[in-house]
C-alpha cells in the first residue's frame, strides 16, 4: 500500500529559484471497483524552497520517488485519490515553494482521463499543462 | 436518446481544488439532415466544488458518463446542440464551479469542425484548447 | 442488421490489372456480449476481373459501400464475424480476381484486435499489412 | 468566382456563448501572376452572438460554408485577397460576436504562408493561432 | 501467478483461413533479480484452425485472454520466459495452424528489449515484425 | 480537360538502370456524380528504357507533368479512370521499361481510397507500395 | 551577396488588421569561420499598416523575397548577423506595423540555433514561438 | 571536469534586442551516486545585453559552448547541481540581460526529468517551456 | 577500453527457436581523428542455440551489456570498427545460431550514418533493417 | 562544380562482409533550367570488398564525402544526372561489392522526387528503400 515513509529527500543545491519536474511513464494501481489494473503517468513539479530558507525540506530523491510510486501497485485506488494522495505525500515531505501533480490515465471503456492538483503559487505557464 | 438520468456522481474526495478531464475518443450520433453517422472525440473538464461546500453534488462516475455519452448513438442531433445538451446535463448533475465541454467531429465534406462550450469561471490556461 | 443488397458495383473500366483500396475509419457496431458499441477501421483491397472477363461483376460503388458498412451500426456480432461477412458478402457482389479485408479495433480492456481475411491469391506485398 | 449568396445560416442554439470552428483542409484557387493552382486550409473560428440577441444573424451552415469555399476553385485571387474576401463575406452574413479567419497554404518555391484576418474581440487564447 | 486455466476458447466461426491478431498494451510482471515491475507490450498473431478441423480447439476469447495476461502481475519471471510461457500456453490451450508471441518492453538502463516467439509455420510476411 | 500533349521528355542520360519517382500532392479533379471536387496525391515510378535502346523515348520532364495534372482540373472522372488515363498517357508518352501509378484519395464520406496501376514488369519491392 | 534591392512590395488589400507570415524551409548561407555551408529555416512575420495610412510601404511581394533569401547563398555570415539583417531589409523595405524574423538553423556539432530578432510591437502571442 | 574557461565570446552585433537559443542534444556526464552515465539535452535561451551597453559581454561563441559541454563527460555530478552550474558559467562569461537553462534528460527506472533554472527577467513567453 | 570480459550470459531457456533484440540508445564513444564524442544507437539481434545444442553457450545479461557498451565511453575508435568489435565479442561470448549488430549514428557536419554487421544465417525479414 | 578528386578512402577493417550508410541530408545544387536552387537527401548504401581482396579500394572517408558533396553547390545539374553522377564517381573511387545512390527532392511546384540509381547485386532487402 502507499507508503510515504519511502520518499527521502536530499538538501536543494542553490537559494536560486529553480523548477524540477519527473514524469514517470509506468505508473500503476488497481481499479476498487472492478478489481482491473489501471495505468498511468504521473508527473510532478516543484520549485524547492531556497536552501537559506529554514522551512526548505529539499528536493525529492529521484529512487526513493520511484520507490513509493512502486508501493502504489496493489493498492485499490481511485484516480482522483491517488493524485490527492501523492500531492499531499510529497507536500509533507518537501514543503516546496510550489508543487504540482497531474495523472494522465491510458483508457477505460474508451474514455482517457487526467486529473491535475496544485499546491501553493503554481506560476501561471505551468498550470493546464 | 441522450438519457442524462443515466449520469451518477460520487463525493469529491478533497477541500483542495482540482481539475477532472475526460476525453471520450469514440462518440457517435446521428446527422438530423442527412441521416449519416457523425463521429467525434467529446473532451469534458471541470473542477468539483470543494467537499465542505454544501453546493456541492460531487464528480461524474466514469462508467455512467460512458453510457450517458452511448445513449446519444441514434440520435439526430446538430454539432452544436451535442455540445450544449452535454454541457448542460453536466452542470445540473454536478453542479461544479466550474465546466468546458469540447467536441471535435472527424470531418464531412473535407471539413473538420470543433465546437466549445463553457460554464463557469473556466481558467485562461484551459480557454481554446 | 448487415444488408448486402446495399451494395451497387460499376464495370471495371479496363482490361489492365489494378488494385483498389478503400479505407473506412469510422466503422461501429455492437459487442453481442457486452451490449457496448465497438469502433474499428475497415481496409478492403481488392483486384476486380478484367473487362473482358465474363465472369467479371465489376467494381463497388463506393457510396454503396458507405451505406452497407453502416448497416452494422446496431448489429451485436464478434469481430471475427464482421470480418468474414464483409468478406463474403463483397467476394459474392463482386467475383474479384482476389480480395482482402482487414479490420483494426480500436481497444477494450486495453487490448486492440486486427483480424485479416483473405479471398483468392492474394499477392505477397498486401499480405500481412 | 467568389459567391457569398451561397452562404446560409441557421439560429443559433443559445444565449450561452460558445465557440465554433470549421478547418476546411481541401481549398483551392488560382494564382492570378502565374496561373497556377495554390492549395491551402482554411481555418474559420468564430463566436455567434446569443440567441436573443436581435443583431445575431446565426451561425453558417456547414454544406454552404463548403459550396461556398468551392467557389474560388476557379478564381485568380493573392492569398492575401483570399483570406480578407472570406472574412467580410462571413462577418456579413453572421454579424457574430467575434471572428476569425487563419489560411494556410503549400509551398510555392520553398516558402509556406499563413495569413490571419480577425473580426471584433477574437480571445487573447485564439490569437497566433 | 500464470495461470493458463484463465484461458477459454470459442469455436472459429469458418473454414475460410484468417489471422487474428491481439495487443496488449498494459502487461506488467516483475523482474526476479532486482524486484523492480517490468513493463510491456504484447503483440499474440495466430491463423485458427478451420472450423472443420476435428484438431481445432477454436479461437481465444479475449476477456479471458486479459485475465491471463493480468495473472503475471506479481510474478518474478524473465522477458524470455514470459514469451515462451505465453506462447506454450497460448499453443496448448487452442492448437492453432501457427502463433507468434513478440513482447516489447520498456527500457531499462537505457536499452529496450523484443522477443519473438513463434509455434508452426509462421508466414512469411509476419516473419521479423 | 486531360491534355497528354502537354507531356514532353528529355533523353534519359545513361544506360545504366535507374528508377526515377515523382510526388505530387496537389491533384485535383471532380466527381462525375456529385460534382465535388476530388483531392488527391498522384505518385509516378518508373524506369526509362537505357539511353542505347532505340525503343526509348526518355524521361519525363518534370514541368510538363505538373500542367498535364493540371489539365484534370475541371474534369469529371471517377478515381479509378483517373489511375487509368494517366497510367496509359506517360507510357504512350515515355514507352518506359516500366511504369508505376498510384492516386491516394482524401475521404469522401469517411472512406479513403488508393488506386493502383502498373505497367511491365515492376520490381516486386516496389509492389503494393 | 544578400541584395535588399531585390525586394519588391505590393499595396495592402485592407485597412483591417491582419498578420502574414512567410516560412521559407530552404535557406542556406556560409560559415564564416569554417567555410562550411549553414542550412536554416527562415520565418516572417508581420502586420503590415492599414491600406490608407501614409506611412505605409506595402506588402513584400513571394518571389522577390525568395530571390532576396537566394542572395545569401554564398555569403560568408554567422546567424546572429543573417537574423538581424534580414530584419533591417525587411522594415527599411516595408515599414510595417511590427516584424519578427525567426531562423532556425539544423545542427552543427550536435548543436541546433533558434535566433528570433523583433521590430516594434509583437503582440504577445507570436512571442517566443 | 566541468571548465568554464573553455567559454568564448563575440560582441553583440546589434544594439536591437533579440533572442539566442541553443539546444545541445548530445549532453552526457555520470551520476554520482551510481556511477552509470546520464544523456540529457540541454537548452540555452538567452538575450545579450545592448552593444552599446557597457556591462554587455557579447554573445557565447557556438563552438567553445560546444567543448564547455564536452567537459562535462566524466564528471560525477547531479541533474540539479549540473543545470544550476551551466546557469552560473554562462552568466558570468556573458553578463545577459536574462538568461535561461533547460535540462531534459533520459529516463533513469522509467522517470524522466526536467530541470528549468533563469536568472534575470526571462519574459513569459519562454517560461516553463 | 572495451572489455568483452564484462559480459554475462544465462542459458537459454528452452529449445523453441526465438529471437532476442535489444536496443541500447545511450551508446557513445570517441571519434579518434578529432577527439569529439560520437553519439548513436546500438541494435543487437540474434537467436541463440537451443538449450540441448552442446554448442550453446546461451544468452547475453542485460545488465552486462550495458556494462560491455559502457566500456567505449572513452575509447577513440571509428563507426565501422565499433560496429564489427561488437559483433565479434558477442558472438565469442555467445556462439548464437545467428546475430546482427547495426549502429546508427547521429549527423557530423550533416551526415547521419547506419553500420550493419551480421554474423551467421540471419533470416531475410531482419536484413536490412 | 563536381570534384571527385576531393573523395578520400580508407582501408575497409575486416573481410566480413558489413553494410555502410551515410545519409546527408543537407545536399543543394541549382536547376540548370531556372537558375533557383534544388535542395535534398543524398543516402550513399555500399558494402565494402573484403580487405583481403586485392580488388578492394575501401571505404569512403566521412569528412571528404561531405566536401565532395558540398562541391555540387553552385553546379547547374539536373536531379538525374546528379544522382548517376555520384554513383558513378564512388564506384570509381572505391570498387565496392555494390553500391546504392537515393536522391530525395523537396518539392518544385508541388512535386516531390526521387531518384534511386544502384551498381552491382544490391541485395533485396535495400532495393526500393
Amino acid at each position: 500500500m502507499p507508503d510515504p515513509s519511502l520518499l527521502e529527500t536530499f538538501p536543494t543545491p542553490t537559494d536560486a529559484p529553480f523548477v524540477i519536474e519527473h514524469v514517470a511513464e509506468e505508473f500503476t494501481s488497481v481499479c476498487p471497483k472492478t478489481g482491473h489494473p489501471d495505468f498511468g503517468v504521473v508527473t510532478l513539479r516543484y520549485q524547492p524552497r531556497a536552501a537559506s530558507d529554514p522551512a526548505s525540506r529539499g528536493c525529492i530523491e529521484l529512487k526513493s520517488l520511484k520507490l513509493y510510486y512502486q508501493s502504489f501497485r496493489n493498492e485499490g485506488i481511485f484516480y482522483e485519490a491517488v493524485t490527492n494522495r501523492i500531492r499531499d505525500d510529497l507536500v509533507k515531505t518537501m514543503n516546496p515553494a510550489w508543487l504540482q501533480v497531474i495523472t494522465d490515465w491510458r483508457g477505460r471503456g474508451g474514455i482517457r482521463s487526467t486529473i491535475r492538483a496544485d499546491h501553493g503559487p503554481v506560476p501561471a505557464q505551468f498550470q493546464g499543462r
